[in-house]
């Protein structure tokens, strides 16, 4: 027997379909959304709505952008399209642009490859890199894939598919992190930060 | 300056909104969603519209119902109507359900009475409570709140203005839950226990 309303079910399932939302979480949005206002009800649906019709892909980065044209960064004359950054995710070219440091150009990649998780080159957005880089008017590549296993190895295997197009590529530095304490420091960190030391 | 796209920014906010959801895990959600096919995520859009548009409350008990008459309990000729258990919540109702125990019929209040969250004999479905025991035919009321200050203060409030409409008032057995262990019981509960001991 179902205790819930049909309806009311079927909202809880939906929300316990998104990622980290057991069962009783997705309970606790379901009623959540019931005790608001019909019309914060609505600008919700419309959200998803929204953001599902109106976001794409730039066709240059590849970045999530709104509507049909190249992303805002792409477009602005004021970036530096002569370097690229490549990361893995849109989340990452946020972090980058908070830092305000980097004035080049992205490339998106929509993943690593994983041969654990099935995903391989073909499966990124490795191809459209490749096309851009060899269209010309680039000089360096930088790798901004996250410091692990899977970030290593699809960044060594786009600087192999890059370095025949006579173009530099370069990997974001290692070391011990700004504000971070040195007794916390992972061993392969530490040993990073001694390889990379600088003369001051 | 705004690295989200606006649309995917507004879907962001929106999740945020949610109870036990940051920033962060906004985040999370609503790439989720854009990683979904168009189809998925209307569906979801929808079953946020449909719950909200067709769930409201049940005119006897108050539970949550789909349309607009009475709810399956409520409606039921094989419940027993003349014992109410006076539940806080619906999702109590289910729980209740899923004891297969009780027989009878509930009332749902959507609420404790709680001065520090502002919130008052009036603010909670009591009047409709009162009414129904007033207008005949229920022997006895099974006070089914929380085991914690705020479920006792309403409990006893309820049992104070239901006892002069001649009606029996009752409050669920404390006491050590099935499958626990004695030594994680707290003493509250040991103490309850105790009082509360049966010849077997």
């Amino acid at each position: 027997m179902d205790y819930f309303p049909a309806a009311l079910e079927n909202l809880v399932e939906q929300f316990a379909r998104l990622p980290g939302v057991g069962r009783k979480s997705a309970q606790r949005l379901a009623f959540f959304i019931l005790d608001q206002s019909e019309q914060e009800a609505k600008a919700f649906a419309d959200a998803i709505l929204d953001a599902k019709a109106s976001i794409g892909c730039c066709p240059v980065c590849q970045n999530l952008t709104e509507g049909e044209g190249e992303c805002p960064i792409c477009a602005s004359s004021r970036r530096d399209h002569s370097v690229i950054c490549v990361v893995t995710d849109p989340k990452d070219v946020v972090a980058m642009e908070r830092s305000r440091e980097y004035q080049g150009v992205y490339h998106v990649l929509h993943g690593v490859i994983s041969p654990m998780n099935h995903v391989g080159p073909d499966d990124l957005r490795i191809r459209q890199l490749i096309e851009r880089v060899a269209a010309g008017g680039v000089e360096e590549v930088v790798m901004a894939t996250n410091p692990d296993t899977e970030g290593e190895t699809t960044a060594l295997y786009l600087s192999r598919l890059l370095k025949p197009l006579g173009v530099k590529t370069t990997r974001l530095a290692y070391g011990i992190p700004v504000g971070g304490q040195l007794e916390y420091a992972d061993d392969a960190t530490l040993m990073r930060a001694m390889e990379g030391r600088r003369e001051i």
